[in-house]
């Protein structure tokens, strides 16, 4: 969500009965100040930074939410052995990102006070064993003591539902508010989005670190990279530097990185935060209702 | 399901109340006829071949179906207009396998019965646009009138409860009987999946036609094929023949191809088909009543 969630988008969430994530991976520390201080401002609700290991700042990043008493961190993208201890001495709820059960397990060892499961159809950075949400969340459930948190392919209220089915105890979800009014992303981003189609987002640069992007100008030039076998080095040449903020922040559609999910190809307006969560609580205890009513189908 | 699924598995699942699937991919001819005959002796409930229009002898295979009378069709892995017309005619209902909205619509376009959506995490052949079962079935549930079967990642009543919330109709379940004792697979296949973990099968071989696959030694001779910029000539040369019946036929582990979904991590053992049927339908109903009981969240 670098790019697209600030204290606008997180207070609006949070505002609205979910849980808003501010995300500091494109954040310079005093931005991330600014950001927690105006989220705190805007809303009386719980709400969370998510500190993505693999950026610059962590460090900083860190003692800017323990100094501000953010009340939960979600951590991604690194070992979370690394920060919870701190995080949890000074107080903070810990959550951890994984796309395996190894990771899971391995953050449980690190005391997080619950465990983010995201399939590979979650956009941005993802995991190396392409394990789908659907196939993921119940080997994570089957295998954690903690709270499972369901991500990668939900942005609605059937899938909510289905996540609960599988055994998650809640649900993330970016890119349906990457969609909304309230993110921080580009309009023309936001409408790209909205327009896509499925097959529009694929998995890429999965030697460096995999991630999710939307096909375009940029995104072929990578996969010619690697269709000539260019090198590492090559590689990050291609990649070159801003592309997300070029893509997401800027709104440059051919020569930026669009980082969004698989789902992407089912939102199909950008509305206020605050109407996607009450669409999506209708639409799950809907759904929920009709499961109850089928009976025993045996 | 080839070199899985013959008159023994299909006659099994369609006797504990689902509905057997004989795959015809891997069979000549006669061998198909041979199956079809003792599944009709071996059950008196409905059953189903299906036919993948990549293989040869689809011809043959279409005319053995009509001249069994055999009641139910499942086309996949081709155009769905060839055959549909010719099928329904004889009186046989028609279910095309898709992988996208766009084969869905144009399988309903066809006049089949009904429609499976297959997602990413699905053994064997796959779709080129890598949408998983979470993010497919809604996509395609809201594009079509037919009813929709899921597929991919269903191997317990979780996720069939899952499927269901995301508005299919019913659900396709294929590794998991892959590793029932009915199952034509080598035993050292079945327990080859029964001890995988996740990340243990990856989808490779996408210029050619996408296909899951579990590690071993003939996938990583595909992966260093693909790392040093092999043409498709020199591709076809590394797969050479016969691997998939080598493979889990035959149970060659190293050298063969071994097809199954992600959700083989999931599977802990090999059973009887109806104990899987029986199973299955027990955690969908005790998941069904737990959904139901959960109150508004809201």
């Amino acid at each position: 969500m670098i790019w697209n969630s600030g204290w606008r988008l997180a207070s609006a969430v949070s505002n609205a009965g979910g849980l808003g994530i501010i995300g500091s991976g494109s954040m310079y520390p005093n931005v991330l100040l600014e950001h927690v201080r105006k989220c705190k401002a805007a809303t009386n609700k719980p709400f969370a930074v998510n500190i993505p290991m693999l950026y610059p700042a962590v460090e900083e990043h860190v003692a800017t939410v323990i100094a501000e008493r953010v009340p939960i961190v979600f951590t991604s993208a690194g070992n979370p052995a690394t920060w919870t201890a701190k995080l949890k001495d000074a107080g903070i709820t810990v959550v951890h990102v994984t796309a395996s059960v190894k990771f899971a397990l391995k953050a449980e060892k690190a005391g997080v006070d619950a465990v983010v499961a995201e399939g590979f159809e979650a956009g941005g950075h993802n995991g190396r064993e392409e394990t789908t949400t659907l196939v993921l969340v119940p080997l994570v459930r089957d295998a954690v003591q903690v709270p499972v948190i369901a991500a990668g392919g939900i942005a609605d209220g059937r899938a909510m539902l289905a996540a609960m089915a599988l055994g998650a105890d809640g649900v993330q979800m970016g890119s349906r508010f990457a969609c909304s009014v309230e993110s921080s992303a580009h309009p023309a981003f936001k409408q790209h989005v909205v327009e896509s189609r499925e097959g529009d987002t694929l998995l890429t640069l999965k030697e460096l670190a995999p991630v999710r992007l939307m096909r375009n100008k940029f995104f072929d030039e990578v996969q010619a990279a690697y269709a000539r076998c260019a090198t590492p080095e090559e590689l990050k040449q291609v990649l070159g530097r801003a592309r997300a903020k070029r893509g997401m922040f800027e709104g440059d559609l051919e020569e930026g990185e669009l980082e969004i999910g698989q789902v992407a190809a089912g939102i199909r307006e950008v509305l206020p935060a605050a109407v996607i969560v009450e669409q999506v609580m209708k639409e799950f205890e809907g759904e929920q209702r009709r499961i109850a009513a089928m009976g025993t189908a045996w």
